[in-house]
């Protein structure tokens, strides 16, 4: 290797380490951590970050990256050589914009807010969040203020959570998703299904035997894994064999339980399916929000909520149940998970309504990014825009506006990535149903290792080394798309619902 | 304030978070993380401690302390803000001599080192342990060699964990404590006590609660704290409001896990004690383990296993025990947790045959340094010191050389504060004792928070503003004395055994 790639790539790594530290302290902070502790937590962050930010963007970041691109000559564009060099210089590029006093306020304000989420969802006092709230999206500004070049100022937070991507080209798919969803809600909205089995007191200490018999199941170990309780499941990950999964249980409905546990399992598999060798260069750490969303939304759904994947499931939750739930049948279980029923809360909705939960989210961030919608306004817009595009009414501001950790945490242009996440696992999912012919069978007897290892050799290995773009026209051959995912809704769907959609 | 200290004041306060943070994420890998998450933690270790000793030892530091030197002109020099710069100073003066390659590396050994350990111990196999051990040893002769002013080599590392206190000094007290006690031992070794009531299968359940009853009293809470398992037990905090204690439990030996429980939440109570003010100052973060270990020691000896706290302790372990020892009697627990038993294992001995521990420790790891002692060698060297000093047959590695954890975490240095920390908690209990006249009563009860308060009063909120030198003059009248102690120790088996020890 060349001497001055390897110069970088060893600086690189202790900066890669720095994130993972931070991460060690975020896991901690929202799982473990005594409630008291959160105020010098934020300041233990706070350093890091600065450290963190000082690094990336010091001279001497600028100066070894310039060293490697001219050692690059001959070196293949897409190798891990030169992808650790692009992507330190897309870093270098972006952060050095940032003063490091903003990087610093903005962790500070993200530990200190989501503090503050906690106690006004606590207490279902949306006015208690509001100066947090306000404060994460004047930072934002300020953020988005250090950069000139962009069409659209959300194109440079979304930028944060998925490389490349513009506004408009979200926009686009999405509106598309939404217009495309809409009427399937129709058909379906007044349909009788029985989800009254979702609805039973399952004893929790039986919900964490089930959530642990199946994330075993996926792939999770006692030697690099761990699952903890925690308020707004999450998953992180300090090395490829060091990955931390989170959930949270409600008494009487499991299903809250379980595919959030299958949902941050997915997004632990890719972490853990890394190749090891990329674990300490900036190709080690997942850029890309939306190729995360997609593995996660793939396991909680085309897996967890699928007909075949039924077979194997609901004898596990039967077993597991104190008898609540005996005799379960996978068709029962299957239609129930599967019910089109427009609700008030995003990570427990049916994967239909799924996406207008996301539309709402991604509109109303901008809005507040542009300052056309006041934070004191958000509430009534939240509830407007719900009743406008699920029909529903949202009984409190904790079953609304509270019901997320995001913006607390200074996750402003996230969210865009669950829906465009949903749209990719629908193209992962029609490819690798050609690939692996028999995988029905294979999910139906609770087998899951031939899915984990496509995903692997085709996606999880590669880390951050190609962009979307180029990942999707390797693996799908070609962008985003809705079509896929909306073809294996309707079929999903009409089967669950014994109706033709089409 | 004036500027300079100020500005000192805010870089070392970040120091102080990078410090925390390490302490986080040697929290975790001692407590939850899974195994195969190892290698890739000490390397975030080695580069978070990169970091801190590069800024610690960095140009900056040496000119803002000069600065914030020339600023102390008629400001008392134990003033918080003199001590701030003198402690920054000291600190800096030591560290800046050793190379942070050096530095780094004895981090990463301390991490590796600690993981061979664990294994090496489940295996009972001393020979998979001795390459991590001798390099631990190797690195800290070359730290030694960084300095040319000492009388002994072994005051460097000492200095690491009692700063200002020199071999010679440590070694007499040491040596005087060991003549007085030996003698002590040797006259209650052939007396009859009655243990049977320790040896219970005593269910883990049970002891887990009278654990947390017991550390309630103590001043342990849900806000700022938590207890969890680990191998061998330790405390550590990452402010005063987020202190973590660890313990580990034996089912057929409940005291382990007790007074382990105890003597962590006894230096638990000491970094919950510091000012909040200093925290994120260099005096926030404890420098003498001799002072750390006096509290920790009081707290699990004095208060523990004492007389007066039985009458509380007795109907506590009673009721958890499942009906084993229910009906304990208050004096049968006392006598039996104050039997004179020489035995292999240093956390669980009597106060008594403790020190002897110590002693040959101490002894052991200044021959290794030295290389008068070769690692191979150590096994049947601490074999044979054990048949001298107490007397007693180590009959196997695992509850021989392989018991303590420090050597592997490359505390070496360390274990002298216990012994010296015995002698300061003699010296500290006989003086609150005075001062609280019904200190008795209200341990009887299981009220320990006049105490508590004492402490923190006299000892705690300091945090590392005062010399030990100058603390115990304070608190105490005078330098570290062995007679208090001594004196101690015989009132309580004197008692304990019903004869005089005079």
């Amino acid at each position: 290797m060349a001497k001055d790639i390897a110069e970088l790539r060893e600086w690189t790594a202790g900066i890669t380490d720095l994130r993972r530290a931070c991460a060690v302290l975020q896991w901690d902070k929202d799982t473990l951590m005594p409630p008291l502790g959160a105020p010098l937590r934020a300041e233990q962050l706070a350093t890091l970050e600065r450290i963190a930010h000082e690094r990336l963007t010091s001279e001497r970041t600028g100066e070894l990256v310039a060293a490697a691109e001219a050692e690059l000559n001959g070196i293949a564009p897409d190798s891990v050589e030169a992808r650790i060099v692009s992507e330190t210089r897309r870093q270098y590029e972006k952060d050095r914009r940032v003063p490091v006093e903003l990087a610093v306020a903005r962790a500070k304000a993200a530990s200190q807010g989501y503090e503050t989420w906690v106690a006004a969802r606590a207490a279902g006092d949306f006015s208690l969040f509001a100066p947090a709230l306000e404060r994460n999206f004047q930072l934002a500004r300020e953020y988005i203020d250090c950069f000139d070049s962009y069409d659209d100022p959300y194109d440079i937070v979304l930028d944060d959570f998925a490389p490349g991507m513009r506004t408009a080209y979200a926009e686009r798919l999405l509106h598309e998703m939404r217009d495309r969803l809409m009427p399937l809600i129709d058909m379906l909205r007044e349909r009788e299904v029985d989800v009254a089995p979702l609805h039973v007191d399952y004893p929790v200490a039986g919900q964490r035997q089930l959530a642990d018999q199946v994330l075993r199941w996926m792939g999770f170990n006692d030697a690099g894994w761990r699952l903890d309780d925690t308020i707004h499941p999450f998953e992180t990950s300090f090395s490829v064999t060091d990955v931390r999964l989170t959930t949270r249980y409600h008494g009487d409905y499991f299903p809250a339980g379980l595919y959030a546990a299958m949902h941050e399992c997915g997004h632990g598999l890719y972490e853990a399916g890394v190749e090891p060798d990329l674990q300490r260069t900036p190709l080690g750490l997942i850029q890309s929000s939306a190729i995360h969303e997609s593995q996660s939304r793939l396991w909680e759904n085309m897996v967890g909520r699928g007909r075949a994947f039924s077979n194997a499931l609901a004898p596990a939750v039967a077993a597991r149940s104190d008898g609540v739930l005996s005799g379960l049948q996978p068709d029962v279980l299957f239609r129930a998970v599967n019910a089109v029923r427009p609700s008030t809360i995003r990570i427990e909705a049916d994967e239909a309504t799924y996406g207008l939960h996301i539309v709402l989210r991604f509109e109303l961030e901008r809005l507040l990014l542009a300052r056309e919608l006041e934070v004191d306004d958000l509430p009534a817009a939240w509830n407007a825009r719900m009743q406008e595009y699920l029909g529903v009414k949202v009984g409190s501001d904790a079953e609304g506006v509270l019901q997320d950790v995001h913006w607390s945490a200074g996750l402003i242009g996230y969210f865009p990535t669950y829906a465009i996440g949903n749209l990719i696992a629908g193209q992962l999912w029609q490819r690798v149903r050609l690939d692996i012919s028999d995988l029905d069978d294979q999910l139906a007897a609770g087998e899951l290792q031939s899915l984990r290892e496509w995903l692997r050799e085709k996606v999880h290995r590669h880390g951050s080394r190609y962009t979307d773009t180029e990942l999707l026209a390797q693996v799908v051959g070609g962008p985003v798309e809705v079509t896929p995912f909306i073809e294996y809704l309707k079929a999903k769907l009409g089967d669950a619902y014994g109706v033709a959609l089409d």
